[in-house]
């Protein structure tokens, strides 16, 4: 099953429970490469390079890359080809691929959505992808359905990292319930046919690194929901906040994007080139969260 | 400001409330359009060619097209240069344009979103775009923001068209509020600086056909908020049930997709090609539509 291949991967690699963020845009690049981007064919070839640079630098450290489709969709026809082919290279690398789209739609597109990320040789093929259920079930079973036939997986959007996630995720229902609750709930459902060997589902939950009482109250009350967390970093998420989504060091992945991608603009880093310092940076990663778990 | 152009678009076809939703896949395109599309690069170009000749046949009869990524996306590279062609083609033609795609993400990411569509000149560009509010205000905020800078537009979804909607939408919460209401307070203050000349705002809410009492109830409690509606036709909504979203005859749009681009199908039609015949059933889901309001 695709969670016990993750987890398996996470094992495989010195115990690394992180995933690197290619959020990659034209403003991220180094000078020489940021200038050559005059228009969307060249970032979308520019950006390419960097992700396969990146890929190859830190494939031997992390199980798996995030990639975040709104910096490839900024640059058009062009950048979504960037996004392919960031998504089909890391594969060949043998890395675990997290399309981080947020689908949603009605049943009818959701299923036109999925068809896109979630079947062998899709244009956007990937491991998993993230999906928003405010529609709820018919709009999510349509993904759900693909990862049964394909040992495909998706993060549904439970608790999320922005300042303002609370806003409406954090809202009690009349029944006692929060928002984000009842969302953990649905999603319990939806992947209860998709538990693996580690007892974790193939459908699992978004989870910010940046709401620590949610995050553990989500891990009390939802064992099987394996965590995709994002918020690390950049965000301000710290690794001392991640420990509550763990159980025996497993149970999640953490994303860290511009911390990674950046990191040659760190003082720290300066002396290694972008892919070398991104390299150095996960191993940083690595080392900061699994002192905390 | 943007609704008030799309509000005068209405008026000047005849008070037609109406959107066609150019959901193309390849099954429905006429026998030896399909038959053609062997690859993705042929399926891009069909379905290019489809929904050119379709807007050219109902241009003078409706304000606008909504298209819908996902139908785009599962032909991947290929089929978003013909998103990007179609919205293009369509804005060519006079028509308001509304890319279907409910974005969503924390603010930095949905700012990459909106570049991607709500910028003149964005490799997208269109009038309108969806957007799923999960995440709270400061992940729609960089939508809005764009929308003010660049007369653009927004529609929130609030109260979905499809069957399982209300399995968290409809709840309430310990303040009485249900979610759906709570999304369309926070769209009101979203769009509280967009409002045009016909008191209207151009952060709108998407509001399904399929649930009449939801309509209703939003309609009365939001009076700003102009809606985009779904599920007329192969849903199942009905025109009747329409009428509960507008008021003197505007306040709303209702969108068709299967209905107009496979009327070529229908009995009635099957004496004209592919174009005719949804120009035919455009003019008749004018008819229905306007005879309820």
């Amino acid at each position: 099953m695709v969670i016990d291949r993750l987890i398996d991967a996470i094992k495989a690699k010195d115990g690394n429970p992180s995933v690197i963020g290619l959020d990659t845009c034209v403003d991220y690049l180094p000078d020489g490469m940021r200038e050559k981007c005059v228009n969307l064919s060249e970032s979308g070839k520019r950006i390419t390079d960097f992700n396969f640079a990146l890929i190859d630098a830190i494939k031997d450290v992390v199980p798996a890359v995030k990639v975040q489709v709104a910096y490839y969709e900024q640059y058009g026809v062009e950048g979504m080809a960037a996004f392919r082919d960031t998504l089909a290279y890391a594969h060949q690398a043998g890395l675990m691929t997290i399309a981080d789209v947020k689908r949603n739609d009605i049943g009818s597109t959701a299923s036109a959505y999925a068809k896109g990320y979630l079947v062998p040789g899709a244009p956007f093929e990937s491991d998993f992808i993230t999906v928003n259920g405010y529609l709820g079930s018919d709009g999510v079973k349509p993904f759900v359905d693909q990862c049964k036939a394909n040992d495909k997986g998706i993060f549904v959007l439970v608790k999320t990292s922005n300042p303002t996630s609370g806003e409406l995720q954090d809202k009690q229902f009349s029944d006692g319930v929060t928002l984000y609750d009842s969302m953990a709930g649905l999603t319990d459902a939806w992947g209860e046919e998709l538990i693996g060997k580690y007892g974790y589902s193939g459908v699992g939950a978004v989870v910010g690194a940046t709401h620590r009482r949610q995050a553990e109250l989500i891990r009390a009350a939802h064992p099987h929901l394996f965590f995709l967390i994002p918020g690390y970093g950049a965000q301000g998420g710290k690794a001392e906040d991640l420990a509550v989504c763990f159980r025996d060091g497993i149970g999640g992945i953490v994303n860290s994007s511009r911390g990674i991608l950046c990191a040659y603009r760190k003082d720290k880093y300066a002396s290694y080139d972008f892919a070398e310092a991104a390299r150095m940076a996960a191993i940083d990663m690595k080392e900061d969260i699994k002192a905390c778990l």
